[in-house]
């Protein structure tokens, strides 16, 4: 277990150490911690190495001069200057927020940035405000949609953050796949088989090979199959794509730039400029006093929360589950895995500091 | 087979035989007819007598004062004072329009409106401004969410059109369930089990039993179950039901009241007016030339349906498969199934109208 304070000043400290300036390594360290607090561990401080690795090939820009490139009073276009998407991503968020102050919506595309960490951070920035934060990001292709061999989309995952009034805000957080890569590399470590519906095999037909995504095979689109709507998953990542990437300027389907950890995928030559995200923020007063709007959020959450259900379960409000984690994590610390604690000791070393 | 002009025709006629101006009964003919025309034949003329029902029933109101009742410069909600959900949906749509033309995006959440038909058809209506257009909609509980036995989710569609330059747009329009009742309800009449994974039966258990919604059981949501993703198939029904309902000021959750032919659920007491939906319009320029995002659209549009497929099926980009469908039937046209031709003439028969 390591306490969430010491793993954020470790890898603030990391950041620095690659040259962003105070402000900044603060606010990816948050991000990042973030992620292993609630309990995403594959978005977390795991990815550090990662982000330094991008900073080693000189895909990372430490010092980006972020900048609206294009606006109208409801949407903006953020070049991120091959800064860290853990902070570009805020950065545009803030931009939407404050377009939404101003005309009651804001809308940013975003072109050359990385990966920016989980969605549901960036989305929770405008709960505060009493404002619906949206935002979705394409990442390197690992799916293969409906009927396809080649993987041309991302994990493609959407965040949607609603203030309640006495309840916690709903989050959703969900990527476009079945699964999360993470949960199939887990299985593949272990050496055990994945259930049918996750991937397919390089001939495109159901496998349990946790190692098919590595052979030719890919990740399933949410819903799995033909028969169960995997073709309505491969429309909702398509869609974040096309905001992400396509809106923004920066590349997108396969062209979508690997993260640094991703050794097995090659990048190809692109069609835009780096890594594209999309972000949202509705105020909610623009369409109906917030007081009314978040008194019926919670009548909403106590209703879904309340609903009878399967034995030995119980109905989740979109959030709760990471929100539970959150607060068990932070007063017992984070379990991060040996392998990881490794490659944190290993950067260090390289620069001097100590986990 | 009946030709689309005739089945507009006679549809125009009902609408105004119960009170719909010329320009509404026009329009609403239109929209349930181009759902014949694409395929999806649950939303189209088989629903004619659904809404001349709701008319009966005091519902439906055929000269409705459909207006704004609050906006801000890119938002706006509009009362569909209980009119036609195939009229409303485009009066919303156009000041969605609208909004994007001055602010570069419109966003319209409406309430107190019943069954909009297929949501395509709205965010289409985008697509010739150099728009994206958004659709989504509401609808009476069918759906239970991970682990309820509760029906509180409708099925919820979105739909999403975007521009291309040579291509045909791109048009996702999808339920958040494994699978649109409609489908459910054909095994029904021919006495077919379904396949597991669309349905959950009164326990909450995997069924085949295509008559478990019937009886106690629901629809599962995108995903159908917790380990293939049923919890984003909920969450991104819940979106749609609170930018829907919540929003708008409309009924939410398990509130939401039935559409008429819903013989099977009975109408609870009230937390909003009437029904609710939610539109969108992104001003392409307000990003980037449209010319370029096209260009760019195409590009993607050409990688995607040229992948490698799986032997025996291509892959199809969202909307070909009803583009093809309704050029088929355009000249071929539409074969309305017998017992829909029998309600039709019934219906012809009471308002002195023939088919």
């Amino acid at each position: 277990m390591i306490a969430a304070d010491q793993l954020r000043h470790f890898t603030q400290q990391i950041f620095l150490a690659i040259g962003c300036s105070e402000a900044d390594a603060t606010l990816a360290a948050d991000v990042l911690v973030s992620a292993d607090l609630r309990g995403v561990d594959s978005h977390g401080v795991a990815r550090l190495p990662g982000y330094v690795r991008l900073y080693d090939l000189g895909r990372l820009n430490p010092q980006p001069n972020i900048q609206i490139v294009h606006e109208s009073p409801s949407t903006a276009v953020v070049d991120g200057d091959r800064g860290l998407g853990l902070v570009v991503g805020p950065w545009a968020m803030q931009v939407a927020i404050e377009k939404a102050r101003q005309a009651g919506t804001g809308w940013v595309a975003v072109r050359n940035s990385n990966h920016f960490g989980i969605a549901g951070y960036h989305a929770m920035l405008a709960v505060e405000h009493d404002m619906i934060g949206q935002a979705m990001t394409h990442a390197a292709p690992l799916v293969a949609p409906t009927f396809s061999l080649d993987k041309l989309l991302g994990t493609n995952p959407i965040a949607v953050a609603v203030p309640a009034l006495s309840e916690p805000p709903f989050l959703a957080d969900f990527a476009s796949t079945a699964v999360a890569y993470g949960k199939l590399e887990i299985l593949q470590r272990k050496g055990q088989a994945v259930p049918l519906g996750w991937a397919q095999d390089a001939d495109g037909q159901p496998t349990s090979d946790s190692n098919a995504v590595r052979n030719g095979g890919a990740l399933l689109p949410l819903g799995s199959d033909r028969e169960h709507g995997s073709h309505k998953g491969y429309g909702l990542g398509a869609i974040v794509d096309i905001f992400s990437g396509v809106l923004s300027g920066a590349n997108y389907g396969p062209w979508v730039p690997p993260f640094a950890t991703a050794g097995f995928m090659s990048a190809q030559e692109g069609v835009g400029i780096g890594t594209g995200h999309f972000f949202g923020a509705m105020r909610i007063d623009a369409f109906r006093p917030a007081e009314d709007f978040k008194w019926h959020m919670d009548t909403w959450i106590q209703r879904f929360r309340n609903a009878r259900a399967v034995d030995g379960h119980q109905v989740l409000i979109p959030g709760d589950p990471e929100r539970e984690m959150e607060a068990r994590r932070l007063s017992e610390g984070i379990p991060v895995l040996e392998p990881v604690v490794k490659s944190l000791e290993d950067l260090g070393e390289r620069f001097g500091i100590r986990l």
